[in-house]
């Protein structure tokens, strides 16, 4: 199903109570929609199942679509700092996720990401869905999550000089802050 | 190495910059010192590598002591709430490392730690780290994240009514918020 020259992207929205994404393929400048949804977790659950559940979860997704790489939304602080740290959770167990399967993550503010899909930073929500529904002509406007993150993977494929493109193993591009995945590892025992 | 009747413990001290982490085993009510030490993550890294390396590494630390029950310090609301949200990114990349490897987890706060390590809960770091060498009967002091890691595991072991203890699947304890393995997962695609 997945054209030898395309290169698959995986969009994330992460949250604690609902985590987006949203997969597409690029082929030359043509982008199309191959799956997006939403991973729900438990309130009544403690939060180290409910961060497991997003990582399994990623970790199905991936396995299942094969993405080449992966672009999650920053996250804003919220006013309430209980609730920042709660996301903030959900998005290092969401990057984990990805970066331990291998695959190469591109980070892009919500700013970033409205002015790629819409053409300006400050969009309403339903300018972006409606953009995202055009971008990929779909049947019908997705999940409030799963537009974000299908959002968050268009940003991904305008962004100039996919990761895929490199050439070399430096593959750091200080635009959409992507790392490789080399591995760094210090443990002092 | 490890007694057959034991339960082993692993207790983590979250952190972006550095993870500390610390195994002990329980034998009835004695104590000891398995292994310590902290995982330390490049700061010239972006985000998404380091949250692997702490992934990684306490994957790595998991294989090794192969422990059966694993306890995290919950984390306190930095003043900076950007640093709140690094820390909250990184402890959700350990306990998904620990959660997804099978082991329940237990979050136990700072003052819990101190009370039961050291009998108050406004104990300072240094009364903290010298009860750690005298509870474990170490040759000396561990390095500060490394010794926080120990108390957190400690905790643990000093609270009542220990995760394998339970005879049943339910494995819910209030009292540590511990959680079973059992995975919760609901997709919508």
């Amino acid at each position: 199903m997945q054209p030898t020259d395309a290169v698959r992207i995986l969009g994330i929205d992460p949250g604690l109570q609902s985590t987006g994404f949203g997969v597409i393929d690029k082929r030359g400048s043509k982008l199309s929609y191959v799956a997006s949804g939403c991973i729900r977790t438990n309130e009544r659950e403690a939060l180290p199942q409910r961060l497991g559940v997003v990582f399994d979860s990623i970790r199905e997704v991936i396995a299942k679509y094969a993405p080449h790489e992966a672009a999650i939304e920053e996250v804003f602080l919220n006013k309430n700092p209980w609730s920042t740290l709660l996301l903030g959770q959900a998005r290092g167990a969401a990057i984990a996720a990805m970066t331990t399967a291998g695959l190469p993550v591109a980070e892009y503010g919500t700013m970033q990401i409205k002015k790629s899909v819409v053409g300006q930073g400050r969009a309403t929500k339903d300018q972006v869905s409606h953009m995202v529904v055009r971008l990929l002509t779909l049947g019908g406007v997705p999940q409030s999550d799963a537009a974000d993150a299908l959002a968050c993977a268009i940003c991904h494929a305008h962004t100039s000089g996919l990761l895929s493109a490199s050439t070399d193993g430096l593959d750091r591009r200080r635009a959409g802050r992507v790392v490789a995945r080399t591995s760094f590892r210090r443990m002092q025992p």
